[in-house]
């Protein structure tokens, strides 16, 4: 795929352009936070030649609701035919934004469907899950699909909770596959610097192995710590008690369930890998408390104390607002 | 000890005052972050006739900073016994502001220079093992000691970090005791009330228990985690990859060693209980994960994020800034 002829005749060239990413026509599977976001930043931030976005959802509201929002041009529903086949007509780009579960059925349902050109990547959190349905659904237009996991959310989801700048300054991780041609990979490279995002590289394991420790374990600790106070008798007593430190810690309790059923299901090998080594930390820290053992206890909180102060320092991914108490 | 008389002079009554509170004489043992920021708020929000604000520390650099910033107006050695008994001369009010391990030893170094009149407070974050060390310390002289927990922070310490505002709107845990006198226990309600702060009041043993669940665990869980990724070879590639449900799980982790390090020894019996109830809910996530099975993790994470939806939108400790993404 080479870049549109049009992207060579643009007239100007804005300051703040970061990409001179071009394209005729975006098709986005699941036009919520993720792929909402994506359309708007390609739309709104200028520094992208946008073509035709095109909204594909599973439920005809939540797609219908992007077209009124702006954030898609026109919509096709998954369940009609003609629709999704003139919908992948002559696409450039095709996004897939849905939960992993359904990346395999929905690559096997467009799979008939995609031209040839066609460059299809996706935004999941998992990756050899990702890669091993794509090649089950795909067969030998596994060259066509270039995974990718965009490292940005907000507890809100839905395409009302999609915003232009989501991926300002945000890594996106862009697992190459060997059958992909440079090009490919170089346009799905230049999408998402278009958004202001940082692109990466990673294999899909080592992807696994490095969001199983620093974002799936966190999220299952920050579940399982409200599921535990909700079980006890003094619950109520218990959260009107809870503050910042609580607050923080389980603010990641609020993402959604059926996105982080499926990142646990899907990436349960590297995930299990870092509960298992999660426990012998805690069990480590359980007999210096049984113990009294304050040095012991120490040392360890001086540690990750420098190594997550040295972390914050070093610019720790900016958050949307500064880090308050 | 009755209010002063002068508080019945007040000139006049400012709209904003949430409190008659008035004193003549303040001793803060430890002028951190707590002592620094109660100093402040009953000197600078202006719902408070204020008196003299003596700060006493093991490190003169610190106190002498404290004084230097106009926190304190005068400062005394804890090594020096003739300034230290000028110090408690007639003070209507002592806190401890210091860690709980310290409380202690303490208490015995000030006991015999205690007028009678005065009322001791702390601000510990732990309340049985605080209560049994005033005991042994302070033997009949007991019921002149009000243990207390303000529940604010910050990961900033020392009296820089100090706020005339941290403690508005946040709970204050009194644990009177069966010793005291009404009058004092009113005593400390009021200078906290004065505060801005909402007092409530807990045994020390339902105290120890609550905070053991939405507070000590967190923040073991939270050091816990940063201490597991620190341990593995890639640490630094994970380091560079977390983001935001990182930054919050873990904004604790960058809290105070020593401070926690007394916290999980003290309160070992309830924190130990509330670790043991977390690890069977992970074992409990870890064979659902294991067998992949989505409906029983997704009925847990739905359960969790509806009760931290609800706790949040209950008001839920309002934090310093905004709760972002």
């Amino acid at each position: 795929m080479s870049i549109p002829a049009r992207a060579s005749a643009r007239a100007f060239n804005l300051a703040t352009a970061v990409s001179d990413f071009s394209f005729n026509k975006l098709v986005i599977f699941g036009v919520g936070l993720i792929g909402g976001s994506l359309a708007r930043a390609l739309r709104e931030r200028g520094t992208t030649q946008a073509g035709r976005v095109i909204g594909v959802g599973r439920s005809p509201a939540s797609v219908e609701r992007a077209r009124e929002l702006g954030v898609v041009d026109a919509i096709a529903s998954l369940d009609d035919e003609a629709q999704l086949r003139a919908a992948l007509d002559g696409a450039d780009l095709v996004l897939l934004a849905v939960p992993v579960a359904q990346t395999g059925p929905l690559l096997t349902r467009i799979a008939p469907l995609l031209d040839s050109a066609t460059i299809v990547t996706d935004a999941g959190s998992t990756k050899s899950d990702v890669v091993a349905a794509a090649r089950a659904a795909l067969g030998e237009k596994i060259a066509q699909f270039v995974p990718a996991h965009p490292i940005a959310g907000r507890e809100s989801s839905g395409v009302e909770a999609a915003l232009p700048d989501l991926y300002v300054g945000r890594n996106v991780v862009i697992c190459a596959l060997p059958e992909n041609p440079a090009a490919s990979v170089e346009r799905v490279d230049a999408m998402w610097r278009a958004t202001g995002a940082v692109t990466r590289t990673m294999d899909p394991a080592q992807h696994d192995r490095v969001f199983a420790a620093v974002s799936h374990l966190p999220h299952v600790l920050s579940f399982a710590l409200v599921e535990q106070i909700l079980g006890e008798a003094d619950a109520e007593l218990k959260f009107s008690f809870a503050a910042g430190g609580f607050r923080d810690f389980t603010r990641i309790a609020a993402s959604s369930p059926e996105m982080w059923r499926d990142v646990c299901v899907a990436n349960r090998g590297a995930l299990l890998e870092e509960l298992d080594a999660y426990t012998r930390v805690l069990a480590r820290l359980r007999e210096a408390i049984e113990a009294g053992d304050g040095a012991a206890l120490e040392a360890v909180f001086v540690r990750s104390r420098a190594a997550r102060t040295a972390w914050q320092e070093r610019g720790g991914k900016p958050a949307s607002g500064p880090v308050q108490s």
